[in-house]
């Protein structure tokens, strides 16, 4: 169109002011990352105390009203209001997690997690993508519009400090609170993209069931020399126990797990071969040669549409340098499943649970704790707020944005279609290179800059 | 007889001598024990050389001349020798080791390893059993004999620092060092006792392959959510790997690990049948109540005269608290085989390396390393030395002394027998409840004290 519009004044404008804002930015986001606020651990208490009052420090500058730090059983929520357009304008409530991944293997880190770094095109350090760049990314957004032509719609925020760990405490919250949480829809700009040309809106997420199972034979450590050949090894046992839960042809074997799977259909099938992820590209990602997985499906499919059993950690016994002739009392492995449409974690609790009860030797004992469960989740794409991001993407990156099923887990989103009643955009402009939970994580700042000139646009365009 | 002899009145005199210094011999122990010369530690360097510092100082208090610190590209060794005694005595070369097991989980000692203290009728502290108390046990019986009678026969002695991570410089020390060391047989009382109401010959002891295997998959750790279900994940695969390494019937399945293992002739069997380990023992020793193993066999004979492979650590990603949602690069096992004659470790290390070469998926990498080997042993019973030490076991604890096969490892004296020609008398006053290679280690002093008493009359004897 010709027609210069005040809308197209005023976007023009705050596009404008974000731009020559990004130093800014980049240096606001650094004094966020330089709080290693870890959920992970107990003693890292106080820095999420820290990370919270960042947040709410940062809503207050905005002109957030009512910014409030509510106390959980872990790490505080922060909550915060600008609603100043017109009531008839919707109200998007903002998701965002303040804490961060652990930072083991400290010796892999090239510059120190919590001293962020500019290094090229990116700056490394912990969080720096997942997620405080992202919700800098926001707060950049709403600053250059509120120093331009004013805020276009309405905004609650709700910042929690427990993503990492599963979100233990925000459920409650949630429905502690549905009156102050009451929106439209939400804003979730932890999903990432595919790749730095391929903006990307995430309508699919897998659940979460996070387990630790013990595995308890002798009394105490023995000597392997002594007892080796007697008692039964837990950390044998334990490796049989997983060695049991996959078939040959990489399916998990728990009882009744995939009775409740989706089966996907044709349609969805096609539009996921469309997207640009290949071998080569999860060779780039992961420095694998060959892969491996559920049979009958493709690699995009077992990623993020089919629900998978991990290992995620390992102890037994003597594990320094050297040799240690232990035959050790305890054994422990770290499980998680990812979950899709209609798995329940629970339910998965109980096949795990079931499995470890049919499969385990009368000659130990097993214990299984459950760490942390989400469902799973699925957005309809024909919202209005999709359908703004889907402009403001296209109109950012001049290509037509990907949709796509996540294999992450973001579980706040099935709590916020179940308890608020409402639907998440989720986006973001995290890279699958940035080294999300892994040593030198990094965000990609070009992207960062468009991710602020896309949201400036989507707010815009509700 | 009623005859009293002089060697009689020395004897006694010994004896009395010995029982009279117990506490000495206690707080002598206790100084030993206070140094924390754990082997496995690289740092611990100059604990060693403390140690071997130590015990060559108590040498020269007994009056040991050529007292020697051989350096060697680990631990030193320390060699001394008391030639007193008529040439046409026999010579005994006394084999110890100084060095002790690490400590950890430290947190389940109820007083800190390296800080004896007596408790009841044990002196608790790493170390004090294993080995260092049966040194201490030889000095004081050399001491009161050199303080009564003098002493009757010729000693050399060979106290090494590595024992604990399979002795690895000891080989070539002995090689070197022929002559040094020639002998008419050699005292090693690291073998231990089956309980305080039975004196223990170990004729049989297992030889040892100690391995380390590392799984590597992707070049880094990975989000499981993004990347579980199409990247084989390491950890998994290790679990994979060890559950292939025992067949349902408690069998090793690496190839050709039976080969050259010598059958139990019936007659055996039949001793090994007598001695007082029985299931209940077994569960008192282990906090076990049921046992496992390779079928056809009783569970003496699985501990010690069959061969085993056994898990004795495990180390894969995430093991903190909580939860970390981590797809692991890497994944590592400590594994080692008990080894019973024919067997070798060296051909040991060959069959693990076929099974991982037929075993691992193309999707990861397997990496072996050998930690340490020992081979297998056997002495002969008629050896008068052997005789010996079964006459002061009996005159010592009035019962006659059980002959076994120890399912533990001491490869010196398979190399003693190869490169010196000698045989060993293996005894020694620790008892299996003496947590031995775990947390709590203790001593039993009655029986401490006993076995100075038998070790006064074996010397005696010969």
């Amino acid at each position: 169109m010709s027609i210069t519009t005040a809308d197209d004044v005023r976007l023009t404008a705050a596009l404008q002011y974000a731009s020559d804002q990004k130093d800014q930015a980049i240096d606001s986001l650094k004094s966020f990352v330089r709080i290693p606020s870890i959920s992970t651990e107990k003693s890292a208490r106080p820095e999420m105390e820290r990370a919270a009052a960042w947040v709410g420090g940062r809503l207050q500058q905005l002109g957030a009203q009512n910014v409030r730090t509510f106390q959980t059983e872990g790490a505080p929520i922060v909550y915060g209001e600008l609603l100043k357009a017109s009531p008839e304008k919707p109200t998007v409530l903002v998701y965002g997690h303040y804490d961060v991944q652990p930072v083991e293997p400290l010796g892999l880190w090239e510059s120190l997690p919590f001293e962020p770094e500019v290094r090229g095109e990116h700056l490394f350090g912990r969080g720096a993508s997942d997620m405080k760049g992202q919700i800098l990314a926001v707060l950049t957004a709403l600053d250059a519009l509120a120093q331009t032509g004013g805020l276009p719609v309405n905004f609650k925020f709700m910042i929690e400090g427990e993503e990492e760990i599963g979100s233990p405490n925000l459920d409650k919250f949630i429905i502690e609170h549905k009156e102050l949480l009451a929106s439209d829809f939400a804003l979730n700009p932890d999903a990432g993209m595919i790749g730095r040309d391929y903006p990307t809106i995430t309508y699919g997420l897998r659940g979460l069931a996070y387990f630790e199972i013990q595995i308890t034979g002798p009394d105490h450590d023995l000597h392997s020399g002594l007892f080796g050949g007697v008692v039964h090894n837990p950390a044998q046992v334990l490796c049989e126990l997983i060695a049991g839960m996959h078939d040959a042809s990489g399916r998990v074997t728990l009882p009744g797990f995939y009775d409740r799977v989706r089966q996907l259909e044709e349609a969805e099938r096609d539009e996921l071969r469309r997207l640009p992820v290949d071998e080569i590209y999860y060779r780039r990602q992961t420095g694998c040669s060959r892969f491996f997985g559920e049979e009958g499906y493709s690699l995009v499919e077992r990623a993020s549409a089919r629900p998978t059993l991990e290992v995620n950690g390992l102890y037994s016994g003597f594990t320094g340098e050297g040799s240690k002739t232990v035959l050790p009392a305890k054994a422990m492995a770290k499980i998680s499943c990812r979950l899709v449409p209609d798995q329940d974690p629970f339910e998965v609790r109980e096949q795990l649970s079931q499995y470890l009860h049919d499969h385990t030797p009368p000659t130990v004992r097993s214990e299984l704790t459950m760490h942390s469960a989400g469902y799973p989740s699925i957005t309809n794409l024909d919202h209005f707020a999709v359908q703004a991001m889907q402009r403001a993407l296209e109109a950012t990156w001049g290509v037509r944005p990907l949709v796509r099923r996540e294999g992450g887990s973001i579980p706040v989103v099935a709590s916020m279609q179940k308890y608020l009643g409402i639907e998440s955009v989720l986006t973001g402009f995290s890279l699958p290179e940035d080294n999300l939970h892994a040593p030198n994580e990094k965000l990609h700042l070009p992207t960062f800059e468009r991710g602020v000139q896309a949201l400036v646009r989507f707010f815009t365009y509700l």
